[in-house]
């Protein structure tokens, strides 16, 4: 079946959608974007991807292309066309098309692009083993809050990892405590059992699929701290993760080649998918070889 | 007389130069540029500025999309088909078209760009009176050696700079020293008559018209120093400057709403402009009101 994009007011075959060479997208890295998981559907956490996509527009003081509940009708109607059940919706907006200058053109129309492919999250694999993350410095600039489409270093960072035979790269600030990765954030349960990720602050992106797992473990009454992290704690973690729109939450199961734990997915990341499955309405497809725990015996709401 | 541009193969009128919305450049700003004057139909400084695009380009990994003869030849090409005698030729290359993904697509064809257009220069009043500069702090990656078009810190800094009256922007690093202008090298005189402008380094891009600049002090028994310097010193300066391939060499007479010096252009900025301009081979067409001063009587060579 043929693609078809969103490209400023209309619908196209995904092969002849295009966005002139002096849009500010391609030629200033001028706009943010947002990626939002359908599954079964369902618009997995849309109000928290919207209310981000808002504050990103905000901080850059960039105009909304339409009405954030037009955004939402065209997003289903991209779906709705490419047929899309379980994926993910690509939305990206850009101070627009203007001759080549940096301030920002007077009278700018932004450019809007809505794509959609089906998808199936993560790989059964990376659940019943866990990935591999390896870690490198974070040389990206001082607004990591701002989900903006300048991703040139996260692009190497993953480059890096894929080469290194890696899942992920984390980021690891001069410091040496851990930012984030290069498209999720980065979770660890320590040895205490308790779940820490990054506070949200403008050296990392607030993830909004963080925000869901942090509602999920307090319901769950799991111990969690929201601070930072040395990539010392991490290696000496008792589980690890990752988490992003597009693949939940994932086990982390070695980082820079060494065990994470015993090396294998542990409980407590295992719950947190679970409840975040749930929380989007759908149980998680994959089988749970479940150890043990006192945590996983917290309640999990499954809808039908 | 309709603008072409050149875009992956093919010369097209400029309303119709596209590039696809999944084009790396558009999604990730995975991709490089250069600027390059066109003076009386010369190509200022083109040895350096293609030098420092082989170097972009290795620096990510990105192949040429072309010979660089080939680019030379279109370049050219691009001029002539829009009778372009002074102005500026851009080059884009990206990684190209592919499916979104972080990593590097397994076969790339990177997409070329090439736009010509007639300009002016530097703005007659701005080289009589000078323009005004702000600092602002340097948010940006650490890899600023790489002309990338991940340009969104330098958008905001340039915005900010307009919103404040001034023509450039500053950055400044967390130590206090100035990094570069936005889209433009710094420079100062010290009250001691030393030209001075920050070394090359991942924390700055260098300027090919920095470089010629360099080149042209020394060749004229100008002192100078490659070596980073404070806000506090330059508030104290003689004389200021900045260099780009797009304005040259243009005198700064306010920093922060100071006046540089007795607020007026001042004559180590002037005979450098002259150096410059004689180098790419001619004679500048703005009045010199000059002050007496012996740095001037350095003899600088203007071709017919």
């Amino acid at each position: 079946m043929p693609r078809t994009a969103y490209v400023n007011g209309r619908y196209l075959p995904h092969g002849d959608a295009h966005v002139h060479i002096e849009d500010r997208g391609f030629q200033f890295a001028d706009g943010v974007y947002e990626v939002v998981s359908i599954v079964n559907g369902v618009f997995a956490d849309e109000d928290g991807h919207l209310a981000r996509l808002a504050r990103s527009l905000d901080e850059l003081q960039l105009p909304w292309p339409m009405h954030p509940m037009s955004l939402r009708f065209v997003m289903r109607e991209v779906a709705r066309r490419n047929r899309v059940r379980n994926g993910l919706v690509y939305v990206q907006i850009t101070r627009g098309q203007a001759p080549r200058d940096f301030r920002f053109p007077v009278d700018p129309a932004p450019t809007l692009v809505v794509t959609c492919r089906s998808t199936k999250f993560s790989a059964p694999q990376h659940l019943e083993k866990g990935v591999a993350v390896i870690t490198i410095p974070d040389i990206r600039w001082t607004r990591r809050d701002i989900k903006s489409v300048a991703l040139l270093p996260q692009v190497l960072g993953k480059q890096q990892a894929a080469e290194a035979g890696a899942f992920e790269a984390w980021q690891v600030d001069p410091d040496g405590t851990v930012t984030e990765g290069c498209s999720s954030n980065a979770w660890i349960v320590t040895r205490d059992g308790v779940l820490v990720t990054r506070a949200a602050s403008n050296r990392i992106l607030n993830g909004i699929t963080r925000l869901s797992l942090l509602a999920e473990a307090q319901a769950a009454g799991i111990p969690f701290e929201e601070r930072s992290f040395t990539v010392e704690e991490a290696y000496s973690a008792r589980e690890a993760l990752i988490s992003s729109a597009s693949t939940f939450c994932v086990p982390v199961t070695r980082i820079d080649g060494k065990p994470v734990g015993d090396g294998v997915p542990g409980p407590l990341g295992r719950h947190l998918r679970q409840a975040y499955m749930a929380h989007v309405g759908v149980a998680d497809p994959v089988p749970h070889v479940g150890i043990a725990d006192p945590v996983i015996a917290a309640p999990v709401v499954t809808r039908p």
